[in-house]
């Protein structure tokens, strides 16, 4: 689990035990003042680091390309979504529809068969959470990305696992994002960096931390989720590890549209070098509509760079896997495939062939690589999406005809987001996203790492029984000082 | 893992692998067409179970009485809660709300500098779920239980693993249930009785089931939750394990009405012979306020039978355990209090003995027993309080002053739900309830299985990018034909 940082970064000093204590004591001790702040204070504090990430571009995206290797332009609007994805958990925490507070006031005629207390809920934050960056966004899935918007925003301290693969952005962000919450008016430990496999999986392990967050591989992923269920008390983990993200194109869409489709996958599988969770692995597309040939045809992008040794090498290891199995040939190859930077690769298949051997054939292969399938009836798209496990994504190329509704159905019980007409990467920040699914795509299938619903993966609820109005939460009080949306005796009101 | 059960039931006959494929591969054919069902539909099906059980209780609660050694009374409000629950998720399939119905509409100016997608979410079932049942509640936490009813709301088809202290019972109630879903016109698997620890297991390991449910013991639970995660693909398990509910007494309270609250302790303690999952197990009082001999006069229940010999062995040998602690005394006991049926017993320590030994002191003693607490002086309740692991419930006898703030922060954090001046027993079924909480009193914090919210255990999010009218569930199609509640581009509306 060591990633060899490239050759411009120095990686940072690994947290040693000493620190590590230093870190989830602040961690713990920050905990109860910052869940007492009110949502629409806390909502502040996600405004002053957005703020300031912003304000610190000129630092942040010069030390991003150095050592990412990723564009400046992809980079600037990477760092947008970011500072946008804090304002927008922000908007969440001032409009507290998320605390979900419910009041049911005591009623002597509940017809369960005894009188009804007073008992009324809303949902804390966890307490400590500790965030394992990736390393494919260095600003969206990193220091200040997702997992840390969103469990700041629940009231939860985040100590932050560096990824090795850009220590020197992760510090730099780290500052800004300490220095902004410091100044904001955040209890010290509301936000730590910590370096090292070893010192994350010791902060995992802790008492001290009740929730997880990690987005990364399978292997990786799956070795943290049983840390976190192997503790005495164990704790909710929310990985987000593996996808294929399989697309299907019908044969009235090839008839249609073929080409443009065709075109449209090869830039939706090569998009950030094929780094993305989302990049759609697998295309299934008919036989005799010239699809083949399209793709085979298609302008695949010169090669670009991959994020870091390690990937890069992982990626020439998938890609040779894939390309000795005697099921694929290769459809198109850009220059180099195999060089540093690779060009693209396009594998073929058969329908029949995925159906014989579809684990093999569905190794997610991180880097600018997908597998073309060809079949010969789309009565049989059903059964092919069936072979898959779980899945972010899946994605639907069709006509507006009722014919793919049955595969429809199976996709959306195999993946968390169903796309038409349209290709999995760049997952919009809405209300709306869902960014997870069964697992592989994630280990708490019940979540979502992007968009608003990710806040609740760090809040759980509390009822309280029986009492007086000064004692209870302010959002619970009859009068709701707060304004939030609440649920009155089972009905929408305030 | 055996239980014995009781002389006058006659044990289930273990499931055999064979059934259980049958039984799993009905489950399975049973998940899509149970989840197609209009959500008011399904209601539907919930009240012809209801009605059914009611219209069984001639027959269904001799059986229990004679298997559970549980009072008539008690059980036909055990049975009336019961379907009350049923109806109640009728209700919420009803309103709609359960699906956290989301729609963004496509917004090209989208301010996180890409334009975003048409986006609909809303939850669907997780698919089939094993239940295992709780025996000291043969009807509520059992066959027809909380579990299953929010199960099969949420439209996740249910195998049932009987728990073996009412073997004739749970029999009776599953063929009440299957009778009664199929004359509703439920699709044949959507419910199942299994029996035997090994097909318990063997039903949570298979690939077909999505979630897990268990109350009972922390061992028993453990050993499942572990089963759950370290399947291929892990799936969720809400197991309710273990609670020691303590109860604190504030200095004001016990001057103004001492032995007020010592009876209604004693009355909460011995509730159900001390045999429910929220019984008050400590109770702290001050020293010098008559508190303790109050309780040491308090008229104790006569002797009651406990639910079957695994449960009278286990209560006396805890006890026992209890009473050979050097820092626990004996404060006042029944006739009888090893016997069976036991007498009550009430236990005494000190408040610096329970902070020297807080594990063997707050350990579970699932029976008519439970500790009190001297204290000096009640500024050092919050610490007394933070030695208590995860709680189902914790609860404050105090007046109606400001002096206990600091308590009830540690307790909410501790608990699921915080009980002010009555008594945890007695579970009220609502929309504002919460049984759940940190670990041990839960597997899974974040969720509760009573009350309405108990439903979101067996769902998950699906995300609906860019799709035309008629491809998209009814809930979220654009004119919203089922009138569910939804949040629109982040405001509520419909």
């Amino acid at each position: 689990m060591t990633t060899i940082t490239p050759a411009s970064a120095v990686a940072l000093p690994p947290t040693t035990d000493a620190e590590l204590e230093q870190l989830l004591s602040a961690a713990h001790t920050a905990a109860a003042p910052l869940a007492a702040f009110r949502p629409a204070e806390r909502a502040g504090l996600l405004d002053a680091v957005a703020d300031a990430l912003d304000a610190a571009a000129g630092k942040l995206i010069p030390e991003a390309e150095r050592e990412t290797r990723l564009p400046g332009a992809r980079l600037r609007g990477e760092l947008k979504r970011t500072t946008f994805q804090l304002r927008l958990f922000g908007e969440v925490l001032r409009d507290g529809g998320y605390l979900d507070a419910r009041i049911d006031h005591a009623d002597a005629e509940w017809p369960m068969g005894a009188p009804r207390p007073d008992l009324r809920r809303l949902r804390v934050p966890l307490g400590p959470v500790v965030v394992f960056a990736a390393s494919n966004f260095p600003f969206a899935f990193s220091v200040a990305g997702g997992d840390t918007a969103s469990a700041l925003a629940a009231g939860s301290p985040v100590l932050l696992k560096a990824h090795s693969g850009h220590p020197g952005l992760s510090r730099l962000s780290a500052e800004v994002v300490t220095s902004a919450l410091r100044k904001a008016g955040a209890p010290d430990g509301t936000f730590a960096l910590i370096a090292g496999t070893a010192a994350g999986a010791e902060a995992l392990s802790d008492p001290r931390v009740k929730a997880g967050a990690f987005t990364g591989s399978i292997p990786g992923g799956r070795a943290l989720f049983e840390i976190a269920n192997s503790r005495p008390e164990p704790i909710p983990f929310f990985g987000e590890l593996g996808s294929n993200n399989p697309a299907f194109v019908t044969e009235a869409a090839a008839r249609e549209r073929g080409a443009e489709i065709a075109q449209g996958f090869v830039s939706s599988f090569t998009m950030g070098a094929g780094q993305f969770c989302t990049k759609p692995g697998t295309l299934f597309v008919p036989v005799g509509y010239g699809m083949v040939e399209a793709l085979r045809e298609a302008a695949l992008p010169p090669a670009a760079p991959l994020l870091n040794e390690r990937i890069q090498s992982g990626y020439t290891d998938t890609l040779t896997n894939l390309q000795s199995n005697p099921r694929i040939t290769t459809l198109a190859q850009g220059t180099g495939p195999l060089a540093d930077p690779p060009g693209p690769t396009l594998l073929l298949t058969t329908a029949a062939d995925m159906l014989a051997e579809p684990h093999a054939l569905q190794t997610e292969c991180f880097g600018p690589a997908a597998v073309v399938v060809t079949y010969d009836d789309e009565v049989h798209l059903p059964d092919l999406a069936e072979t898959f496990e779980g899945q972010l994504t899946a994605t639907i190329h069709g006509t507006d005809s009722c014919q793919v509704a049955a595969l429809v159905k199976v996709l959306a019980r195999k993946a968390g987001r169903v796309v038409w007409n349209q290709w999995p990467t760049g997952v919009s920040v809405t209300h709306a996203q869902q960014h997870g699914g069964p697992y592989p795509a994630t280990t708490a299938v019940g979540s979502t790492s992007v968009g608003t619903a990710a806040i609740e993966r760090f809040l759980r609820p509390v009822a309280y029984q029986g009492f007086p109005q000064h004692l209870l939460p302010e959002v619970l009080r009859e009068d709701n000082p707060l304004r939030v949306p609440r649920l009155v005796d089972g009905r929408k009101g305030n």
